[in-house]
């Protein structure tokens, strides 16, 4: 094996393994990363950037299959790689291989695959929830910049688990990983079935359900908070279904009437704040 | 002039010009968009989508030059071509001349160009500020996702204006601006100087500063607010300045001690929430 960067530890440049052909097959499943869906089909999830890499390698929940870095990148990551598991690859490449691999200037130069655990039903998270609980309710959020957004409050508010009906995109897509960073990996959610079905259960299960709306009629810093609170959000666009705001305690974050609604991720935030454990309620 | 598509009414045919050669001269300031510079040097900006364009033409502080319309999104914008003014020319072309123009897909198909207003100085933008006012004070926020977000907010919960040091970005990016929803283009702001002198300047103004930190000592349910309160947000990654922290207050938001801390904009949507007029305090 030749020599790395001169900067490297001895049980760095015999960890990685370079690879200098773009062609090789090892690097199959990051080829084409922003094109092809690894999602679903193959089992598998693409993270990238140091932050994420960091929640991969210390959640032994993730099985990582391997891990793709740029060569220059590889004196900065020392950390990270000792918590590898030695039976987890190394790749590392120039950074002309890497931009070929991935078919894109890969600025960050950090990659990893996991493979993905078995989705959580409704059902089975619901019956693991404590008896003061605060979830998370997601309609139709098809944005993976939100998706991420709303992973990352939800982790930093500790809010219990996360549901979204199965319009929503999916949080273990690159770019939702990337922007919750991390949270996707580490707060847990089940994406199946419809919007209807996830509020029943819920409501069975004993929680209030506070369904965030412009036109909501409770004010947020007025609405009291039982032991079990769910926060439903819809689209920014098309907001949630008036059939089901009809059946349910809507809530508004007050604001001017003059403008445009919050960006729903900046919503999820005020609303988990407000309502989180932290707030003091 | 050749018919555009049929749904179009009359006057939108006469009103609007149509442009098949990508090197016309009058294309020349929606030339390679994403790469250039039109920031300050030309005394421009340009405003993408169909929000951003309603908030320009329905506000005549804005000297708009001229839109550029891909042909198929003509006739979803009637209401919003009436308003433009009679000698501002509407600019129709092809998908391909588009993207041959803007360098790269251009998917929205709206874009208009404008003029910069005369920047505001600090100094006059306090002079300007009611007695109970609420500000946004930004340093080292470069990235203009967070910077679009946080005037999105700042528009929301009505704050009076937004000062950021001279490390800021520029908030008439054109990314910065679509972010805004086009509140980039109404919310006062100033960008100048060191974020020190902006600090002394509005405490001389009689200013309650909230400097937002992860470490802050007050819980921000817990600060009580004067008649003028700025609240100054620093970057991600860095925080604001240790020596400026030590001489102000500094509030935090409640939030999960394990986990990284929140997106600025998120922050600052919370934080405004907070303390606008709104919450009821």
């Amino acid at each position: 094996m030749k020599t790395l960067v001169p900067e490297e530890p001895d049980w760095l440049q015999h960890r990685v393994t370079r690879i200098d052909d773009a062609e090789d097959d090892r690097l199959a499943p990051y080829r084409n990363v922003r094109e092809r869906d690894l999602v679903g089909r193959e089992g598998r999830f693409i993270a990238e950037g140091k932050v994420v890499l960091n929640v991969m390698l210390s959640n032994p929940a993730f099985a990582v299959e391997s891990l793709l870095i740029l060569e220059n990148r590889l004196a900065g990551l020392t950390q990270q790689l000792k918590l590898c598991p030695p039976d987890v690859p190394i790749y590392c490449v120039s950074r002309e291989v890497m931009d070929a691999i991935a078919g894109f200037p890969m600025h960050r130069g950090i990659l990893a695959v996991g493979g993905r655990n078995a989705p959580h039903s409704i059902d089975a998270l619901i019956d693991g929830m404590p008896d003061k609980a605060l979830a998370v309710v997601l309609c139709g959020i098809s944005n993976h910049d939100n998706m991420g957004s709303i992973f990352r409050n939800a982790a930093a508010f500790e809010a219990d688990c996360i549901f979204m009906d199965e319009t929503s995109c999916d949080p273990l897509y690159r770019k939702a990983i990337r922007v919750s960073v991390g949270a996707a990996l580490k707060v847990p959610f089940a994406r199946e079935g419809s919007i209807e079905t996830i509020v029943a259960k819920l409501q069975t299960a004993g929680f209030d359900i506070f369904a965030l709306s412009p036109a909501g009629i409770t004010d947020i810093y007025d609405a009291k908070p039982s032991r079990r609170v769910a926060l439903l959000l819809g689209t920014e666009g098309e907001g949630l279904p008036k059939l089901l705001l009809e059946k349910l305690k809507t809530v508004k974050i007050p604001m001017s009437g003059s403008f445009d609604s919050l960006n729903v991720a900046t919503a999820s935030g005020i609303a988990l704040s407000r309502f989180s454990r932290f707030s003091g309620l």
